[in-house]
């Protein structure tokens, strides 16, 4: 018997990565394609679609493909559209799902990537049977995703979960979504880099940040400093947990979840940023919710989890279908 | 045949109220008993069931009762308890609903004043139909209940939806929960009170709340100097509008809701609060979020809402149970 299988596919700016995934969350197949080569939507689709086909007539393996789901930047789940996305060539608001429906011919669902995040580590990861969590993935900006009453909290028009850019400090610093004083222009890869400079700034010790250009300078540098020694990669890392934390306890007081993930680039950088945010966050909570939450990296850091949770939107799907 | 009725109670610090409500949302009985008078949870059930028995006896028609919904502070709804309520005489974790359940041989719910709130709109207000929304209670404090996909959010353990204690200033002002610069201490009616003093310290101008002391100021007040061109009153409720709007902000950030009620004695100052309120949270917003949610009076601003609001988790409790 064909195995059953849903194709995961998670767009970002550079690359699109897709995989077969089944329903215990292993990956049967796994390639990329470029996203920027194509500069309409019809383009890329075709292109999609002409790759897989291809791919799985060389796989000797037969599957059956249950449906397509799909991460990407501001992905509607509500609307199956891509709308507006800053990082993709294809502008104004895509009517995604129904494209791809046309070409493939089966189920499609979109979300945006952290959402997607979040379904993978319900589906295939450390939140299995949780039914109150948050996905934070701290990438060059910072995603989040909600879990509330075992669902993905999509609010009204399918936008909620923008935690990057509750406000951290009033008139603080230039955010790409045009506001200043974001969580994400403080708490990403690029916030802890704005961080070090800033701390070069204030400070006069020796660092050997001070050798490294703004544009050379990423998030394992700071890790790997860090480590070292440095005193000015140590405070950069408090200054980003505290204000981690701080936001974090907000997050809390809104919807109580029982842990909270980190995924991303930064991330991987562990106790040094998940410490300082722990303690932060505790300082900043009522009484009612002190030492009942964890924050912890996802399950998934080291895999796919982008194409693992666009996979997983599928399979919800699925589920909630056979449960109900 | 007899109409059938749910019992909503709401149990205030010095009053508690009752009434009885139908699926349509008229009250047909309504009544009140002391809070304080009894200094034993076991003794304020006990006179609460006598009063409503020889209540009814005297009432002509008869009712069939379906249930008990209780709205009271730190209700959680979860573990059927009342946990460390700071204005009731009742210390530590009360069996709140295992003891009703004892004396009244019926079903019981509990939750907090502004879940039960709510779910009054939900039911009987104007949030009829709509998925995500949020109720602002803006007492002697500030409370919240949030909804998403059309249930309470509740949290893992049952204690979400503190929007009071998000945080507005780092070492700002002192809350009651414990914390420093928490919202309630800005925007809520002591919260407003603390402005107009704070204004008085700040400001030179002429000011009929120089006559008047902290502790004869109530909201009532200043929205009746506001509306006599007090300058005082107006900058007080710009600058409360102005936190409550950067606050919801944040919320939307985090749940999208299509609309924003508030309630209680503040929120009778309508536009007072209303208008800076909104026009803040538009200037806070992401662009994506912009000219789509409204902040509006609860609908049953005049009315029982707490009482609606408590009969309104049983009627909620039944609707679910029918269609599901």
């Amino acid at each position: 018997m064909a195995a059953e299988v849903v194709l995961g596919i998670d767009i970002g700016g550079t690359f699109t990565k897709i995989g077969l995934v089944d329903r215990g969350g292993s990956i049967h197949y796994e390639d990329e394609i470029s996203t920027r080569a194509y500069g309409t939507i019809e383009a890329f689709i075709r292109a999609l679609h002409a790759h897989l086909m291809q791919s799985l007539e060389e796989i000797e393996t037969s599957f059956t493909l249950l449906g397509i789901g799909v991460g990407a930047p501001n992905g509607n789940y509500y609307e199956g559209t891509i709308e507006h996305a800053p990082n993709l060539a294809w502008k104004g608001k895509i009517e995604f799902v129904k494209l791809m429906e046309d070409q493939f011919h089966l189920p499609v669902l979109v979300t945006n990537d952290a959402n997607a995040a979040a379904l993978g580590e319900m589906l295939f990861g450390d939140a299995r049977g949780l039914k109150n969590f948050v996905m934070i993935t701290l990438g060059t900006g910072l995603g989040s995703g909600l879990v509330v009453n075992g669902e993905i909290v999509y609010g009204h028009d399918g936008f909620a979960g923008e935690l990057g850019h509750v406000l951290v400090y009033d008139h603080g610093r230039q955010c790409g979504c045009g506001k200043r004083g974001c969580l994400e222009a403080y708490v990403s890869a690029t916030g802890i880099k704005r961080t070090v400079y800033e701390l070069l700034a204030e400070e006069n010790m020796d660092s050997d940040f001070r050798k490294i250009s703004f544009s050379e300078l990423n998030p394992r540098v700071i890790t790997t400093l860090a480590e070292k020694g440095d005193p000015i990669a140590s405070l950069a890392f408090e200054r980003t947990g505290y204000l981690l934390g701080r936001a974090l306890a907000d997050t809390v007081a809104h919807i109580s979840p029982s842990r909270i993930f980190i995924f991303g680039g930064l991330a991987k950088a562990g106790k040094w940023i998940i410490e300082p945010a722990k303690r932060s966050m505790e300082d900043h909570l009522m009484a009612i919710y002190r030492d009942k939450i964890d924050i912890v990296p996802s399950a998934l850091l080291e895999k796919n989890i982008a194409v693992l949770g666009a996979a997983a939107l599928i399979w919800k799907r699925l589920d909630d279908k056979f449960s109900g």
